[in-house]
């Protein structure tokens, strides 16, 4: 069995121009919820002029709540205390929040160096377990960076046991620029299973140079069992260069079920929402099980 | 180090409604070699009026000995006593079989039962060795056929073993229809290890389900080092249903030079072939690592 988390309503939507409704949002949450989708990364409480994509956050959290439905664990991006704040007052029982191990993509994406941004983000874990809410906390190129090549596994290490310390029940090594090869993934997985046992480890993978579902096998073979993923493939990052989507969801359960490994997702379903989005965007989409479901018919 | 087999002149141009000149297989052949491909499949010698895409192939490589340049080695798909007889009236060194393990597939694909087509292809390869050629015997279909399901591994073990009693020096087993995954990957692969300890394994990737460079680090984890290719990712099956292209070389050499593993390939001159290929075709072809390179300049 894997947890594939879905991040369409977030990491997929927070790089598309064309912003979505509360309505589509709903409807897209009824969709992977649907599906079989147990955890939802449901947006981010960040702030909406300069992320516009992610408005709204508790309207769809309330909208969702109101249906009164037993549905997947919801769980939402904070980046800081006013972040923290909204997310309390929302009752969400689950927060990710993220630096990057870059210097220089921390500076162009979170304004601040990224030593200081990890300090504030064990700070930022403690008050968050403090007041009852689970957290995983993300290290963004953790694989590497296009600003500055090669980060260094030791520096990694180093970062999760911050964070470890700080609380974060679950760390999300995550390859935003796409630069991770699946040797380098299983070497980092078992080094940090190594430091920190009792730390659940997550992949976030991008496919930007097609290693997304190779680099998720070697993680899973190492013993990951929780991986980021977005239907359709949507995703990438506005201040990487080149940065591709997400993993798409149905061709991550689709490499799952073909080895015999449970998500609890169904295929169709997840094949339909492709769908769902592709005629919201007007364009297609990277992942390939609809076209193959297409072409089946 | 691993052997990447760029078969963009064969399987690649096979499936294309549009028929490559002498001229331009020529431009795209110096292209390859000069970007230091060490094998290629050049073509086929089958029934011009079934394949027109692969008329020519005698002029093309009587052109490329012309040049009498030091250059990779050539390789040709023969089916048959005929495409022997013209291989070796070319002097061609080394030659592929194929053969499919799926009986429904063999019959639309060869016109014979998959049995039939397997003794058929041993004396075939019998032959060929007697002449001199170096010859790998694929297996079609190894993995899975969208026809019949699943394929049995004890039948691929047997039709294996046929192969290496013939005289094949390399079988190559193919995921003709996508639906390998990764564990089956490095199953087949350590068994036709264990059976057959003096035969070479080479592996055959489709990228339908988006798993072909997963599936190729699984069979580089179980230590197969020659891998198909087609450059930018081209070529298909015209009797499978939904068939995508090959496992793009551009980004099997990104992934093995990204793991420390030399392929002798540059990546930038055979990201300027995908773009030729992709002018000629007038599309964008699936390849990631051309997209990468033109979003870094």
């Amino acid at each position: 069995m894997v947890l594939l988390e879905d991040e369409t309503l977030r990491d997929g939507l927070q790089v598309e121009s064309r912003i979505f409704s509360l309505d589509e949002k709903l409807e897209i949450f009824r969709q992977l919820a649907g599906a079989g989708i147990s955890r939802i990364q449901i947006g981010s409480f960040v702030n909406p002029k300069r992320v516009p994509q992610m408005t709204g956050t508790e309207e769809l959290i309330h909208a969702i709540r109101a249906q009164k439905a037993n549905g997947p664990l919801l769980t939402a991006l904070i980046l800081n205390d006013k972040g923290l704040e909204r997310a309390l007052l929302c009752g969400i029982e689950h927060v990710s929040m993220s630096v990057s191990m870059s210097n220089t993509h921390s500076l162009k994406n979170a304004g601040k160096p990224a030593a200081e941004a990890l300090l504030d983000m064990a700070a930022l874990i403690s008050q968050a377990r403090g007041s009852g809410l689970a957290v995983r906390a993300g290290l963004q190129c953790s694989f590497g960076c296009v600003y500055e090549g090669a980060i260094a596994e030791e520096a990694v290490l180093t970062a999760t046991e911050k964070l470890a310390e700080a609380g974060a029940l679950e760390v999300n090594l995550s390859d935003t620029t796409g630069m991770a090869n699946p040797l380098a993934v299983e070497s980092l997985v078992r080094q940090v299973q190594r430091e920190q046992s009792g730390l659940e480890i997550s992949l976030h993978l991008h496919d930007t140079r097609g290693l997304g579902l190779a680099n998720m096998f070697a993680g899973y073979q190492a013993g990951v069992r929780t991986f980021d993923v977005c239907t359709g493939g949507l995703g990438g990052c506005p201040f990487v260069r080149g940065a591709a989507g997400n993993v798409p969801t149905e061709d991550a359960l689709q490499m799952f079920s073909s080895m015999g490994v449970e998500t609890g997702i169904d295929l169709k379903k997840i094949c339909a929402t492709v769908g769902t989005l592709e005629n919201i965007l007007g364009r297609k989409l990277p992942g390939h099980m609809k076209t193959v479901l297409d072409a089946e018919r």
